[in-house]
């Protein structure tokens, strides 16, 4: 079926054009015309894969969700990871230094999820669209702490994967308003990592760990 | 000087129907014409006190941040409180349950406040502005913790303070979207608040002590 393939290559096309606007000046500022320039599509073009901007941002979002982000970060963790014999600290401190922002990318990914977020405040369709994403990364970080400590242990991981989750989408909102250096966020994350996966080792005056 | 206190009063009356139509549409919705309209005076008297939409935003972010929203959050957690010979935890747990979005003024709170921090990813000055709120609530939060504990234990209280804001910014995000239920987001932030406050005590299979 190459015809199909194709109309779900522009489809991506377009949305990846919206993306990096949203990504750059966010959601509000996407508008058929900004997107079709974006694209170096016609306006027609963008229309006849959508039917309303709401269309577009909703497919935007799963694509963004799904496919784009996912696979990117993924292979930015494994990378900063290197070769190395990883634990579960080190993995989950990497997964928190990829996803604070520190770069343009994750800046800009950073600011599409918040835009989302927004807007998910208000239309039904967009929380049935967000939530998958978010008991995802629960789901996989509950795997990771899993890999770390002996069954016996009474921890509710799923708990403390969606603790850790919340703690570091609050530091994403503070590194991105600029009211806490990304070094200082990265290193209260990997404290509270420390604390989850050896909780009766004393906190404080232990020296760090080096971070990813 | 009267005359003086009654401009202040117009910028306020302004900037406070620009906050209502924030609240209910987001910032990108808010015009000059908008907040005219919203405010029932002409737009010619909202020029005459703010000379671009930038400088009304960041009066209006000053007032609500100083101000508005603060006095109001306080009355609130107050009033949670009742006439309670109140502890620590239950201080901190009253503010988390007011601090999450639950009715429509928390609501409105939660994306005034996450569209400012948007808007800050970009604008300097917006960084500035924000910066005090974040410091001001984790310097509320240390105090409330420091209270708790005798004076001896090794917890660095303002990290602890900073890591449940960041925990409750998280969480916001979270039952803003849709992703948690406003009680398990609650549930989560206050087992995490008796963790801290009693971090020697076994948290699975405590019972959970009520909710404020």
């Amino acid at each position: 079926m190459p015809k199909k393939v194709d109309h779900e290559q522009r489809r991506r096309h377009i949305v990846e054009a919206l993306l990096r606007i949203a990504g750059a000046r966010g959601l509000d500022a996407v508008s058929l015309r900004e997107v079709a320039q974006e694209a170096g599509v016609s306006m027609g073009a963008v229309q006849h894969y959508f039917t309303s901007k709401d269309e577009m941002l909703l497919y935007a979002m799963r694509h963004w969700l799904t496919l784009g982000v996912h696979q990117r970060f993924t292979a930015r963790v494994r990378q900063r990871l290197g070769g190395l014999d990883a634990d579960a600290r080190d993995v989950l401190c990497a997964f928190v230094a990829e996803y604070l922002p520190h770069d343009d990318e994750s800046r800009a990914d950073t600011k599409v999820a918040l835009a989302f977020v927004s807007r998910a405040a208000d239309q039904p369709a967009v929380v049935e669209a967000v939530r998958p994403a978010l008991t995802g990364l629960v789901e996989t970080l509950r795997g990771v702490l899993a890999s770390a400590e002996p069954a016996e242990r009474q921890v509710d991981k799923t708990a403390e994967a969606h603790r850790l989750v919340a703690l570091v989408d609050g530091l994403r909102l503070h590194v991105l308003a600029g009211s806490i250096p990304y070094e200082d966020a990265l290193a209260l994350a990997c404290r509270h990592i420390d604390q989850i996966i050896l909780p009766s080792a004393p906190t404080a005056g232990r020296p760090p760990r080096p971070l990813p």
